[in-house]
C-alpha cells in the first residue's frame, strides 16, 4: 500500500477516516484532496507525499475497512454455494447506498489514474482474483463446475453485476445474482 | 443530443472533429476542453455553451463517427449467429488501441459526471439496450435461446468484455468473445 511506508500511525488513521467520513457526507466525486487534508488536520503536501491520488487513498481506506474477504470467494468444500454466498456478499456491497458510489468512484477514476489503475490491478486482479481462480480450480478437481476455464467462470460470476453498477445502473439483487449463478452452473452442465 | 440544436453545423463538425483528432494524438484524460477549443479555433465558453463536460462532447463525436450499429446484435435470422457477431464487432472496439482507451475514459467519467452519466443512460441503455433486448426476444419467439431472460443474456454475454476493459485488463480477443457466446448458448440449453 502506498500510505503504509510514510505515514506515521496516528495521522494515518485520521486521514483514513476523514476520507471515509467524508465519503460517507457526500459523493466520491465531490470529496477532494483538500478537504480530506482539512478534516484530518494535516496540510495537502502530507497527503500527497503519501498517496499520488485521492483514488489512491480512499481506495486503501475502503480496503481497510471492509477487511480481505469482501470480494472472496469462501471455502466450505461447496464450490457453488460458495459461488452463491460470494455474489451474494459482492451484491450487499454493490446496493449500499454510500459503498456503490465509493467502488464505482474508484473504478472511474482508474480509467484516468495510472497510479491507482496499477495499485488497483495488483491488489485487486492479480492477488484477489487469483485466489478466487484458486478456489474455482480446487472445486474442479473435486469435480465441481467442471468443463469451463476458471477464469471465464469468474467473469460470467462476476462481470453482470459491475456491468449493472457501472454501466446500465440496471437493479441488482440477490435474485440477479442467483439468476447469474444458475446460468453459469447451468453453463458448466451441473443442474 | 447536446450539441446538435445550438451549434452551427460548421463549427460542430470542427469541434468533433477537433475532439477526435485530439483523443487519437493522447490519452482520453489528458485530452482537455481548453485543446479542443484550441484545436478547433472556438472559445472554451462555446464548447461550454454546446456540451455540459469533455465527457459529453467526446461521446456525441465518437457516436457519430462509429454510427449507430457499433454495439447493435445484427438480424440475420440466426439469433446465435447473430450474437456472435455482435460480439466479435464490440471486441474489435475493445481492442482497438485508439478507440478503448475513449470508450473507458468515457464510462470512468461517467461515474462522476452526472451529465454524462444521464447521457449514456438514454442513448446507450435505454435506447440501444432496449433494442438488443428486443432481437433476443423476436429469436426466443422464433425457439432461439429460450429458457433464460433477455436482461440476463445481454448482460452475460457483453458484462465480461466490459468487466476486462474496465477492471481487469485481461486479454479480450475473438476466441474469447466465442468462449463467452458458447458458455451462454450452453446455458440456455443450446448446444
Amino acid at each position: 500500500m502506498t500510505g503504509k511506508a510514510g505515514a506515521s500511525p496516528r495521522s494515518r488513521a485520521a486521514i483514513l477516516q476523514a476520507a471515509l467520513d467524508l465519503c460517507a457526507e457526500r459523493s466520491y466525486a465531490a470529496v477532494t484532496m483538500e478537504a480530506i487534508a482539512t478534516r484530518a488536520r494535516v496540510g495537502k503536501p502530507t497527503l500527497y507525499r503519501w498517496w499520488p491520488s485521492k483514488g489512491t487513498l480512499i481506495l486503501e481506506a475502503v480496503t481497510e475497512q471492509m477487511g480481505e474477504p469482501y470480494f472472496m470467494i469462501p471455502d466450505t468444500g461447496d464450490l457453488a454455494a460458495d459461488i452463491r454466498t460470494w455474489m451474494h456478499t459482492v451484491t450487499t456491497i454493490f446496493t449500499d447506498e454510500q459503498l456503490r458510489g465509493i467502488v464505482a468512484g474508484v473504478i472511474g477514476s482508474a480509467q484516468h489514474d495510472p497510479d491507482l489503475a496499477a495499485i488497483l490491478h495488483a491488489q485487486v486482479h492479480v492477488s484477489l482474483s487469483e485466489r478466487n481462480r484458486e478456489r474455482i480450480r480446487a472445486g474442479q478437481e473435486r469435480g465441481q463446475l467442471v468443463g469451463l476455464d476458471p477464469y471465464l467462470i469468474e467473469d460470467m460470476l462476476i462481470a453482470p453485476l459491475w456491468y449493472r453498477l457501472l454501466i446500465t445502473g440496471r437493479p441488482i439483487d440477490a435474485a440477479y445474482a442467483d439468476m447469474v449463478v444458475d446460468a453459469v452452473l447451468n453453463a458448466t452442465g451441473r443442474r
